[in-house]
């Protein structure tokens, strides 16, 4: 029997492809992980063939394509029960599905501002005000999470559970960008770096042969990077 | 005891609330809906007091606050698993869950350029070509959905869902803005529009007081409607 298979995007950069793939380790799920590179000719084309939304991560399983990280989380919360897709009390399991559709949604300053680039140290000082007040909500929603929910492990909701999945890009991007955290939600971000599946990931995407330009004037290039046969 | 109470933004404008308006509907819960007029001063206040991320919808019960649409029709669905916020056949569910997650996250040209307002009519004929693709991934949902699972009833999944709640504001924009659909997806949208809970909310629209212009150069304007008492 094949195994389902998660597609995902280039692991340096793709930040939702990093929440599916946590997510899914997370389950349990015995399954392959295959990297589309984004951008590239090659993966263009391979991008439509395997998700009806031309986004990534899908997962293919049981014949069924599910393209959406929040999707996949509640796919695999049906199939594992036990897994701690979600917190088994039913408050906690509440907060922990708001604050990742927040995440799912929002935050779009962050996102624009400090794009994902685990490989990447680039300390940025002069954050617009929209991107600080999202920081801001972003450890406020940590601390509540910690305070209220977080006895019994280090994670939001004490075990690791699928909306730390969902904040694990944001711990990258604080590091590559150097966003400076105090306090609880300084401990937390370092809990989630310090996991093996997360450290997982980060090496991994140390180890991708593509380096994508977002910013380049022309529309976004991907290539494959001088250096990478090096490494 | 008191009932649980779902905050909304202005009916005619929020189309996240009349998501989530739906959703509550389709639950059957016992429920109290209340307005918080965006952008006024009174409403900027309120929303503070009530939304922990200072977005709506909003559903008070058990003393959680639930503050964001999929995860309010997460509980609903668990509080009530006969209501049929999510198709009982697992591979529908998981479709259902895929597109209104793609809801939730993406469709950001027609949501900046076609925004909802459903007292208004606006045809617009020169609609940017990234606006134009999602219409068309859009009726390519629909189509999809109708042809696979929409046996048994006029809408996606058959009988109205949690799906068609996400996509209840789309039809209004595709109205509002004069896009044109046909075959399938224009059947869908007719059937949509015809419910009496959307025209419930379709009225109450009507009848607002406010009005919103997203346009004023210093910023989103709200105010009363010079003919608010006449209405």
């Amino acid at each position: 029997m094949r195994l389902p298979v998660l597609y995902v995007g280039n692991r340096n950069y793709s930040s939702w492809s990093m929440r599916g793939s946590l997510l899914v380790r997370l389950s349990g799920l015995e399954y392959q992980e295959e990297v589309i590179p984004l951008y590239m000719p090659e993966g263009r084309e391979r991008l439509l063939e395997i998700s009806p939304s031309g986004r990534v991560p899908c997962l293919h399983i049981d014949g069924l394509r599910i393209w959406d990280s929040l999707a996949i989380a509640e796919f695999l919360h049906e199939r594992f029960p036990a897994a701690g897709i979600w917190p088994a009390d039913p408050a906690g399991r509440a907060l922990a599905r708001c604050i990742s559709a927040e995440m799912h949604s929002g935050f779009t300053g962050l996102r624009g501002a400090l794009s994902m680039d685990i490989r990447a140290s680039q300390p940025k000082t002069d954050l617009p005000e929209v991107v600080r007040s999202e920081i801001r909500r972003i450890e406020s929603i940590w601390q509540d999470c910690r305070e209220k929910h977080g006895a019994g492990g280090d994670f939001l909701f004490g075990q690791w559970s699928g909306a730390d999945c969902m904040f694990a890009p944001v711990v990258s991007r604080f590091r590559t960008y150097g966003v400076g955290l105090t306090g609880a939600a300084r401990r937390y971000a370092d809990a989630v770096w310090q996991r093996p599946d997360v450290q997982g990931w980060v090496q991994a995407a140390a180890a991708e042969p593509w380096e994508i330009d977002f910013n380049h004037p022309g529309g976004v290039r991907a290539r494959l990077r001088p250096d990478a046969g090096r490494i």
